[in-house]
């Protein structure tokens, strides 16, 4: 695959997906819907782009960069002017549908989305300018019980899709304003500070301190890092949030939804993890992320934004969603593919006089519930046929020559042990049903 | 759903699919993968975008207006300049994959694809600007076994998806072609008499004889027509061909392909019909189209079209392939659909000191293998909360309060019969299980 790109390799960004890695994910899509379904969320599509309008300012001044804009079509084209643009992710078409829909959505609407978005980001590995994301979103429904629900539903995919080792971090963004609060850190760098407090995954806690106190913190700095990173942080967080009645409070409602899902899931797998903030501003409660060893950066993550879909158009409401980052998970490695099978039963045509013959074989084969086509090829050659049979991963192949004709049989040669059994054509597809039940 | 166009509307052209449309989409599509495998042809995906210069100038100048493009990005964006464009459709794509990836591809290259495509039309009743294609062809092979094994698919997925009444019209691009030829018709302005010819379906033959002799022919244009339409047409093609090498041929690759086909499929449903001519200038072979009483144009269509895929920047490969119009067969009247069912067992929470056991209710009923959700509104009244569970089509539903938590069990409320029956919470699952195996 690898080799100079050319005029005729996809977009930059993009991919073509042949058949055995498009079976690949969309076997992990059917998976994922599956899941969603069991807990009661229902699909949503939308078309693939917006008009411009409803995009552009909702996400920032670098995301509105990477839009990708259509150009305004007839005689408006000359003008350089676009309307439309590609979706650039699955929540702004959400809060539209939100808003369009109303009444005739169900409440709360429980949904997820599969599908691509464009962003013209530079490629780079794992990066790509097409990609597909998956969302679920509870709107409606300001209960715990919601952000459970997405928790769980999030984690069941992941094990269903084959990924055993992982960790979720779970937080509360009003247990985190608490903690300014009891700190005594104002409203208006508790913003600023919550993203310096997110490097503390990668940065050791001293070079975070500095950088608070480079943007004028004094001794709470120290003080919030250490409460934050200490082995017994989860306790000293609840005594250090005493002082703050939004503190308390995201804290019950974390401790509600630990006992929520903590019964649910594995033990281990799921962990208050105070340091854990989450770059987004518009979460308003419980937060969370999932982890692999291993893996950079997140599985997968969610929260609760209970006024975002307002602020991007739709109604007001309360919400809580995630989104998996199934393109990751799509590179993690997994148990080698087996390779393709695209048939089941090759029929070989040895001379054109029989191709009708071959033809009807092929149908009987299906008939049998099995995927079967005949040799379109031009050589006449048993060997050069037998091998494409064999390319395809074809379990029999059948032979139809003079001699067959003559005894008024079809030849069923078994491709894995080379054993050639004569059939009578008008028993084929029920012997060929035999033989693959027997297979199974 | 009717009413004015809003803000919140989807672009003009394109549509939103809530749960139970998407569904039924999906099914079908899930349909036509399996019949489509069945024969063996393998998916393929490109992106949903192009290099523009990779599709313009292919689908002629109404085609290229018809385009959406893309505005370059960043510091050129105010060039007003389109570097990339949204597929048109999905031959120009295969076209490019058959030149990218050559010998990486199986041969014959057996592909279906089925994605949106986007055009620019005017939209309308059943015209949209964000429709799904559903293409299947096949690459590398002359044979007209691969001609029969596309017809007989695509055959398959309309009876398949419901369709019973079609015909298939099938004719022949060679037979056509010695027809002119055995009338003295030159080959300059052959193709323009074809799209008169093509006429016949919809015009009297008179009209069409005018519209012939307006072009410059003469007394031909009449016997011409008269062969066309008569009812033993079919034999007169053949007395009329005789002094035409190429009509000769085209007539014997006509006879092989209904004698491999016709076997196959239900009698009468395939039918040579010399007046049919497809618009497209393309072909070189067999054509035929679907065809379905009280539905206007057709169901879908294919051909042979040997130096298409050349004259697309492909491999010079002989191919032949066909497209299904699904969004046309997806709106033929169906039975009704069953009302949308989005869980099996609806969870009641009556009293939130309960709702970590209501939680792990869902949870059991999941492991049941059905769809479930514990109740996420604000009501704690078993009434609305029992209409909840109904709306949702709730075979079940789960409550869960003080009497209950008293007597160590959980109540099964049968939504269809009403009937009430305490479970101990430890049996659960076992008990929904037995419950739904007993309603299959």
């Amino acid at each position: 695959m690898a080799g100079m790109p050319n005029q005729f390799d996809p977009p930059s960004g993009t991919r073509d997906f042949l058949a055995q890695e498009l079976e690949r994910r969309e076997q992990a899509f059917a998976v994922i819907r599956s899941v969603f379904g069991r807990y009661g969320f229902e699909p949503l599509q939308t078309p693939a782009f917006e008009r411009l309008e409803l995009l552009t300012g909702k996400y920032g001044d670098d995301g509105d960069k990477l839009i990708f804009k259509i150009l305004r079509r007839g005689e408006h084209e000359a003008s350089g002017e676009a309307d439309l643009a590609l979706r650039y992710d699955l929540t702004v078409p959400l809060a539209r549908v939100a808003a369009a829909y109303g009444s005739q959505l169900p409440s709360p609407y429980k949904r997820y989305a599969i599908g691509p978005v464009w962003r013209a980001d530079r490629p780079g590995k794992g990066r790509y300018r097409e990609f597909v994301q998956c969302d679920l979103d509870t709107l409606g429904s300001a209960s715990p019980l919601a952000d459970a629900e997405v928790i769980c539903a999030q984690h069941d995919v992941l094990v269903a899709l084959g990924v055993t080792d992982f960790t979720i971090l779970l937080n509360n963004r009003q247990v985190l304003a608490g903690l300014l609060e009891a700190y005594n850190i104002s409203a208006e760098i508790g913003p600023r500070v919550l993203i310096v407090l997110d490097k503390l995954d990668k940065l050791a806690p001293d070079a975070v301190v500095s950088e608070l106190r480079e943007m004028g913190l004094g001794a709470e700095a120290g003080e919030l890092v250490q409460t934050l990173t200490a082995t017994e942080s989860t306790d000293r967080i609840r005594v250090a949030l005493k002082p703050s009645e939004q503190g308390m409070t995201g804290m019950e409602d974390l401790d509600q939804l630990l006992a929520l899902v903590t019964t649910e899931l594995p033990p281990g797998r799921i962990t208050f993890t105070p340091r854990m903030v989450r770059g987004l501003s518009y979460y308003t409660g419980p937060i969370w992320e999932h982890i692999a060893p291993g893996v950079p950066g997140s599985l997968g993550g969610g929260g609760r934004y209970d006024h975002l879909i307002a602020q991007l158009g739709g109604p007001d409401v309360p919400a809580t969603g995630a989104s998996l980052g199934i393109e990751r998970i799509l590179m993690l490695p997994g148990p080698e593919p087996a390779p393709l099978r695209r048939l089941d039963v090759g029929v070989t045509v040895l001379d054109s006089q029989y191709a009708t013959q071959a033809y009807s074989f092929a149908a009987a084969s299906r008939a049998a519930g099995l995927r079967a086509s005949v040799y379109l090829g031009s050589s006449g050659k048993l060997g050069k046929q037998l091998r494409w049979a064999s390319d395809q991963g074809a379990r029999w192949c059948l032979i139809y020559g003079g001699t067959e004709h003559e005894a008024g049989t079809v030849t069923v040669r078994d491709m894995t042990s080379g054993a050639q059994t004569p059939v009578p054509p008008a028993g084929l597809t029920s012997y060929l049903a035999d033989e693959a039940a027997g297979q199974e």
